[in-house]
């Protein structure tokens, strides 16, 4: 079995960099065995990505290994979990060893960098797609739903949005901006996210709710008015939006990126009132800023988007799969 | 987004038929949250089935559940692990409603018959495949692993072998038994294998090394053997045939489909000659016959396959996706 799949797998993906002692077995055997400590919740999310639909079939995979992990990270940061294992299935039209080199170095580096460890994983043989299990821990009861939120509590967001939009119009040639640093910088939010896992630890006990924006700030907004059965003002002038991306797009271009672009991966994210303080410090410590966008209502009033005081109506939302047949 | 990614996820995959106590969160946030008994260990693996490499693209969706379910079912029968949680990321060419709820119908029949539960999942559109995750538990310390395979040890297996391979053989029109009773049960051992998880339970603190049959005995039997850095004698006479399989093939073609047809789910397992009583009684429980197939021996005899007494070379190999290169 020389060229076969398992010494494939084995090639490239049981290397023991990162050992954790939750760990009792590794890749090597039916399943991995898994040593969960007390008064720990387990935090498990999957995300599959297909070439062509979730990133360009001509991607890096250096970058696609960042963008995949980042992807399913992204899902424990907004629970305000701990990363701890990771699981891979991989499906290749080929064995390509250069692109399986560059992808798995590039994968270890990142889990290295989160102290997390491959457990399993699966190699088959189909059009470019992978699909990540994602494990960690969160303390017992101290998790961030999106079903906590009330009316009243004020609606945050990390970071800036809609770079990873204008990222990938840069990448299909369909934006040029004028400075090269510019679309460096906008590619790069593009291809490798920071999945704010530091950012969702620093809010346990603060946030009544949280989720992270893959979907576009609407969409993903949306979702915890439906979980926690509220409505919510979303003040337009405060949208954070990156020097790089203003420069680079015109104001509406740049607002339509940053409420429905998708793929940005920071943390959207509701605190009462009470907390504010609390929350300033915690989120301090982290070194990336946030922005209080707006305020969360009676369900009655759904979500309305106020710009210069008045209530203004967009054609625009979040972006999914079949939604456009 | 009423035809859209997260109502057609909801439609068909959030359904609270089996509730899971250790279940906080399910289906409908970030991540679900889980909490894991004390003095278990967690027993995770993920196995991806695409269109056309593992299952015929026109398979029916009620058979396709039920086997990617018992395809990672059975890596936990493997480890003497109880089933808990499955996620599931799906990835179809299309929005096709009466698949989908062919499909879902049959898996929720099989999670609420092994008390599992939906905890997550993601919906994609590509070419039609999809990857379990699958989370069980065993008691910390009784797993059953490839490694514990010591000289001397019996080598077993659960039920009988090579009628997947045969079952196969009939869906793609190379073979047609001549009683269409003998064909019917040979296609359901192809397309619904029991995956053997009262049998890895019964053989806790009793097998020395256990493996389920994916890509056929000898390929199998053979990480058993690295693991444990042991040797085997094979007694070919003694692989267990269904009369099904022997009435439909030359016993030439049953022998070669038992030793490496794959997709039996069958579990291979060892057992020192001390606990054959109690693997007697503890197997015996379960219905299911068993059969002793050879014994282990030093790693520098190899694997050698006897036939009425003699060492006999066969050229054939487990099933390896990307060994035909």
């Amino acid at each position: 079995m020389a060229s076969g799949e398992f010494s494939l797998i084995a090639r490239y993906f049981d290397r023991a960099r990162t050992l954790r002692r939750d760990v009792e077995t590794g890749i090597g055997d039916d399943c991995a065995l898994l040593a969960v400590p007390e008064k720990q919740w387990l935090a498990i999310s999957t995300d599959t990505l297909v070439g062509g639909t979730h990133f360009l079939s001509d991607i890096d995979p250096a970058d696609l290994a960042c963008k995949a992990l980042a992807v399913n990270l992204s899902d424990l940061a907004a629970m305000g979990a701990d990363p701890a294992w990771l699981t891979l299935a991989l499906t290749l039209p080929s064995v390509d060893e250069a692109w399986l080199q560059a992808f798995s170095d590039s994968l270890f580096e990142q889990l290295n960098y989160y102290d997390m460890q491959l457990i399993g994983g699966d190699t088959t043989r189909g059009p470019l797609a992978m699909t990540l299990g994602i494990h960690g821990y969160v303390p017992a009861g101290r998790a961030l739903k999106r079903s906590g939120a009330k009316a009243g509590d004020w609606i945050y967001v990390t970071g800036t949005l809609g770079d990873s939009a204008a990222g990938l119009a840069i990448l299909q040639g369909e934006l040029s901006p004028e400075k090269p640093q510019d679309a460096r910088y906008l590619v790069q939010r593009h291809l490798r996210p920071t999945p704010r896992i530091l950012q969702g630890k620093a809010l346990r006990d603060l946030a009544s709710s949280a989720i992270d924006i893959s979907d576009g700030l609407i969409a993903d907004l949306g979702h915890i008015l439906k979980a926690s059965d509220c409505g919510a003002r979303l003040e337009l002038e405060k949208l954070p939006l990156s020097h790089e991306l203003q420069q680079s797009v015109t104001p509406d271009q740049a607002l339509r990126w940053a409420l429905s672009g998708g793929e940005d991966y920071e943390l959207c994210f509701t605190a009462p009132e009470r907390n504010r303080g609390a929350l300033e410090v915690a989120l301090g410590q982290t070194g990336t800023p946030w922005a209080c966008i707006g305020q969360m209502t009676a369900a009655a009033d759904g979500l309305r988007l106020i710009r210069e005081g008045q209530a203004v109506t967009l054609e625009w939302k979040g972006y999914d799969h079949f939604a456009r047949e």
